[in-house]
């Protein structure tokens, strides 16, 4: 069944009984894979031929420009189904990625109950808690018996997208306490929820950021959590799977920052031309015109350049050194901060850092350099003055970008930029700056030109 | 009790019993968190208070450090009451990272078995599926009855690492299907496990890596996965809190490398000046040799500097715009391999694909290139043809960067290195390099020097 030339002759030669009896044993994340792979026209017939639950959670699992299209060629029926078989946080998800007019063609095929909801979660704000989480968990009073308990799971359950962690509220709402399947498996059916619930709740609020909410569910090992709104009433949950969907989102969006590009939201393969050169153009044109502001700090020492021009050959050397251990070290603390395994306060504690390990990698790099050099250029009757430049200005410049590095992701966090975004531009473009002002500096005086 | 004086405070008057009753309402991570802000000394003080059961709790929520000084200070029976209520995930991961004299100590104060089976998961090589799964889950027969499925779960649920979902083996330890408590909950109690249990199985080999592991439980969104041995018999399971810290350690390592370090295993703050000084000293040697190399590139062309020493002041720019567009490319490609959204199939898709955006990105570029040296630099009579030399060779060098950053990574992986490792080193070293031959050899064309 996972035979993708299979398949497309079954849907041509309209064995849809045939499609849908092979088609159940499949797991929705694969038969939406297929989905994807086909083209459009025979991916609408596939997805038609599917059981109405398991259309469902084929639906959640395929790409926005897939799940836009279907909705494009689907019946008003269809489209009433699929949403209201959907989980909460799924369809928001699908109709925040919507165009206006798909939404509202959506919106306008779903009971008034469900369109509500929607309605109420698309109002949090992106990141934070409430953009992910469900309105669909279990709730108990605390008054009810372990039997009674099971009882309500077994009738709501079916419906809810964890079932193994039931929330424990009071007439008004309130969160009083949480109790799992587990204690309740392992619990007499005559005891009392409210006896046996745990008070200390690990919880998140609704406009709390998702990445915090990620370090919540790392460090307390959860597989749900309960959100509350600033009047602590419970409103909805959030579970793992759409947590580990945040964490590499989150990552990704880091590394694309980091590595001076806009975030996209597509895979690669399948983001246009025309994205990619836009999330790529700002940052790079930025960093042009700051490289040429640099390139003209050689300008003013053009004297020195035409007296001494194997200076000129170092240059590479330096910029590149320094825009090394200059990222290395931001990499350190921006990583750190989304950890929140470093926090501003530890502003010394950084900069005393980055200055040691700067001196010690710099003064390696620089002998290095000096035995390297006296060896290249020995032939120089200036090569022992040309060999002691070099290498001061490299140790300069190692240990000016490692401290740098790592204060400017903290600046940025504290003016309430984001640190990964301002990483790699700024980093180099001060660094590479800085490496031929001491380089210069050093040579006119040790050199006198 | 989170107030850390107060804390202190108990402990030095020796209120053990107050201690005692504030510190079991503390969650076993924050508790963790408070142990390793604590004197060492204080803190086997606090940690010899808890209750057994929560100990382990505690302790394997401690960093490894901190574990090695309370295992050091710990009498042999508490060593024992530790070990033995450890999930074996919990206590390999323990075993793994201490040195191997403490190891031994442990590992002789615990039980035979727990010996064995610690033993026997030690052996799965680093990173793979085997080395993070536990062997505390519930197995079933297919012939219990849910009724006796539920008895089985009370009866040997309390020390499993999750009982929700249950795996059903024969007596050979194969696995036949798997049945969540969810379905166990919504079935009558005389519906027989073998008819309602799930027999398309998603699961993983004990071999596997696991960041593979990783994309099951993203792609089927999973809550445990069992791994089987060679021999398809059940093994372990894998939960997915082990998954978010897998997430977030292998996103940790990639940023890393791709800044040219060897990954550390210790968040920043607790690293040594030595550790850093050595996770970042060899990359940074090897690219500072490597720009030395590019450097002598520009030997060859001392006569068209001496010439004209303007060429000097846009090397700056080239490299750095061909270095910064190299690793916006090289890094989408890096992620796209990590999430296996692209694969080495997609070569030629991605060489077509960042050559266009390379075209599109570097004409721009250029473009302000050219107007901004026209201005600048308008009274030198050869203006034209330098503006039309440097952007010819910056629209050259961004194509090139683009078209190598994207297909390093691929490279790379054809030859079984790590994508991420050679990004940073091996790109900015060929991009810098290609871009100065580039540079010189069109302005020795088009300025007849």
């Amino acid at each position: 069944m996972n035979n993708l030339i299979e398949l497309e002759k079954m849907i041509d030669d309209k064995q849809f009984k045939l499609l849908r009896t092979g088609i159940t044993e499949v797991n929705p994340a694969d038969i939406a894979a297929l989905i994807e792979e086909l083209p459009i026209e025979k991916g609408v017939v596939l997805f038609r031929v599917l059981p109405k639950d398991m259309a469902s959670d084929v639906f959640a699992n395929l790409f926005h420009g897939i799940q836009q299209a279907l909705i494009e060629r689907l019946s008003a029926k269809d489209i009433y189904e699929i949403m209201e078989e959907l989980f909460l946080d799924d369809a928001v998800d699908f109709i925040e990625e919507m165009p206006a007019i798909i939404a509202k063609k959506v919106l306008a095929h779903v009971t008034s109950e469900t369109r509500e909801l929607i309605n109420q979660l698309l109002k949090y704000p992106e990141n934070s808690a409430g953009s992910i989480m469900t309105v669909e968990y279990v709730d108990l009073k605390r008054h009810l018996t372990v039997a009674q308990a099971f009882e309500r799971i077994r009738k709501i359950g079916i419906d809810k997208e964890t079932i193994y962690t039931c929330y424990v509220t009071d007439s008004e709402r309130i969160l009083m306490g949480v109790v799992s399947v587990k204690t309740l498996l392992l619990s007499e059916p005559d005891e009392i929820v409210g006896d046996i619930m745990d008070t200390s709740i690990i919880f998140t609020n609704t406009d709390t950021d998702r990445e915090e909410v990620v370090l919540l569910f790392d460090k307390y090992d959860l597989i749900n959590i309960p959100v509350m709104d600033s009047e602590s009433r419970l409103v909805g949950i959030i579970t793992v799977d759409d947590i580990i969907d945040v964490v590499q989102e989150e990552a990704t969006e880091d590394f694309e920052k980091m590595a001076a590009m806009s975030p996209s939201d597509k895979p690669y393969l399948k983001t246009s031309i025309g994205r990619l050169a836009r999330n790529r153009i700002t940052w790079l044109v930025f960093m042009m015109v700051a490289a040429m502001v640099t390139g003209s700090i050689l300008d003013k020492f053009e004297v020195a350049i035409s007296v001494m021009p194997l200076l000129v050959v170092f240059i590479p050397m330096l910029m590149g050194t320094g825009g090394n251990a200059g990222s290395q070290s931001s990499t350190m603390i921006i990583r750190g901060m989304a950890l929140m395994e470093i926090t501003p306060k530890d502003f010394v504690k950084i900069v005393w850092k980055e200055m040691r390990v700067g001196l010690l990698v710099g003064t390696i790099l620089s002998a290095i350099n000096f035995i390297r050099v006296l060896i290249t250029y020995n032939s120089n009757p200036d090569i022992v003055l040309i060999c002691l430049t070099v290498s001061a200005a490299l140790l300069f410049t190692v240990v000016l970008a490692n401290v740098v590095g790592g204060i400017l992701p903290i600046i940025a966090k504290k003016c309430r930029i984001d640190p990964a975004v301002m990483a790699a531009p700024l980093i180099t473009t001060i660094v590479d700056a800085l490496s031929l002002v001491v380089y210069f500096s050093i040579a006119t005086v040790m050199l006198r030109i």
